[in-house]
């Protein structure tokens, strides 16, 4: 088995902790290590062969010194000299493990996500491993506990099975509060995670079929040694990539494959989308406040507020559903129901030019 | 005439950036110089003999720190080992400008006062001062605009003069609202700014019928040298004070004398009691927020906040009637309506121990 952990993102919705070449896979978000080293301490119990993460040429440097401490299955680094979605970074960690072992199965997982029951999760991602052997795309859909519009769905065809894989009806775009609700009732939709499980055979044939300019653009790479010596490979993909159409992996390929299962999940799961998602994943004080890499809190009749406190000692009186994060060159206080606007703050500092806080 | 500064406040309710070594009157609440250093430059163009600035212990190094830059005027710094409110303040630096000249008129003003128009305000005392030399205790009365619960007021009898000095009545403690309403109302009602002047002699002579106990205390001071050397009453001062009792001029002085007269003033005054002050003394930028001492705003559909930086980016997103302070050590978040309330935040500090935050 083979983890390829997806770290390209640009995170603008944790500015300002997060900035261009520290996005929130590599911010220690929870206080302690990144969710680029937790997705990467969740999967070792798993015994994979090799972790290849592939991430953008401005954080290459960043998140190789995060992970230089992981012993015991070699991590390689892909640098993509620019972002093209998911299904090219896909395709490339698909061509270079494909070149060792192509009946591999090959697990993506995103770099920033939240998981509360990791053992649960190791147990799901060997069941559909399991899935994959058999030759089919498996995605993780994660079962709904409320009607959110911020995620895609898959809809699962129920009728045949009992506990899943199920096969893979339609997946659909972010929905309005009325079908989200009607999903939630139906009992067959689940969220769209973001991670799959196949074998590396079968996703390449599958890009081959519905993505046949990534699949030739890929051919171009020439794996002269079989080893795994990926500094070859840089020049290569700097080569080819600026010309590869982005795409994501769900609209480029799993919405039009055939053989799409998707596994309920259910081990406690967060996109941690936006500073206001932090609350659902980090359990409040006897406050009611969440107060993260703070030197204390003192709260006067405040709550449900959340800080990240940039080490100082974090006050709050008379305030609650806010969001308050202090770094070293920028303090932000945000209403927590307005928490995605942050990304306009990041557009009006683009506006203004001020690339030292970007 | 002499200028006896009073800058012994400890100033919690700014708190995170007052601290016990750095009160209100040594901040830089508006950015640049402190409160201080404005008011002393604030009366150099009144062309005083000397300044006396009482302060105490803790603070007395920053103190002096700050006054290194004046020029032209003599600057004393007098040391209060322990703080003794007002009367006990005033009375010996009456004692010491006494020793020299017991004709001079004294003008006493807080430290940490803001005033709007300096020109209008030397005029008044310019004006107080001719009172004074007739032998009044005379204090400046602010011309409220508003029905103000924060402050004690000063009955004014005006049947007698235009534009006064009036005679006080009364002076009244805090009122509630409606009491505020009714002196708004009537129209000789002013708010006690806690300045004062008048000529030495004759506030020692109040001193000693109102306050006879503080008057023999300052008795046994020895003034061996007349000259302004005073490094020799330090002692002297260290060993009196800690049995004085603590009591403010008004209600030691001021309520009980019979020829107290009150000028009213209308220089645009605040006390600056809390943060929730700072808008009504500093324009707000186009954003409708106050951001001081910041290296930049960036507002979401903010307004009414008020913004201390620590030079920083500020950044308001879907947020009003904050106020929010970033210091090296703490970030404050408050509600604009209960400001007063941040002197809670230090009492709780207290209770835990944690005095490198006080």
């Amino acid at each position: 088995m083979y983890i390829v952990i997806l770290a390209g993102g640009s995170g603008t919705r944790f500015w300002p902790l997060s900035r261009k070449k520290h996005p929130k896979q590599l911010m220690s978000v929870f206080g302690g290590k990144s969710m680029l080293q937790r997705t990467v301490e969740r999967v070792l119990p798993l015994d994979p062969k090799r972790i290849l993460v592939v991430t953008n040429a401005l954080q290459a440097r960043e998140t190789a010194a995060q992970l230089e401490g992981v012993h015991g299955v070699p991590v390689d680094i892909i640098e993509e000299p620019v972002g093209r979605n998911t299904a090219p970074a896909i395709g490339l960690a698909a061509a270079i493990i494909g070149r060792h072992d192509t009946e591999a199965v090959m697990v993506v997982l995103p770099a920033d996500h939240y998981i509360l029951d990791e053992d649960k999760f190791r147990a799901t991602i060997a069941r559909a491993r399991g899935t994959a052997l058999n030759g089919y795309l498996v995605t993780l859909g994660i079962t709904p506990d409320r009607p959110e519009t911020g995620y895609g769905y898959i809809e699962a065809d129920r009728k045949l099975r009992g506990e899943g894989p199920y096969p893979v009806v339609r997946f659909v775009e972010k929905p309005n509060l009325d079908r989200a609700l009607q999903f939630l009732e139906a009992g067959n939709f689940y969220w769209n995670s973001g991670m799959f499980i196949w074998q590396v055979k079968v996703i390449l044939e599958e890009i081959e079929r519905h993505m046949p300019d990534l699949h030739a653009a890929l051919a171009k790479l020439d794996f002269s040694r079989d080893v795994w010596e990926l500094a070859d490979l840089k020049p290569q993909i700097e080569a080819i990539y600026p010309d590869i159409r982005s795409e994501s992996i769900d609209y480029g390929v799993m919405e039009k494959a055939q053989e799409v299962e998707v596994i309920p999940a259910d081990f406690g799961w967060s996109d941690v989308g936006s500073w206001r998602a932090l609350p659902e994943v980090i359990e409040p004080g006897e406050t009611g406040n969440v107060v993260i890499n703070a030197a204390g809190e003192v709260s006067v009749d405040s709550r449900n507020c959340l800080a990240y406190g940039g080490g100082k000692l974090v006050a709050f009186v008379g305030v609650e559903d806010l969001v308050v994060v202090d770094t070293d060159d920028a303090v932000m206080v945000c209403h927590a129901e307005r928490a995605q606007d942050v990304k306009k703050v990041v557009e009006e500092l683009e506006r203004r030019g001020k690339s030292e806080y970007l």
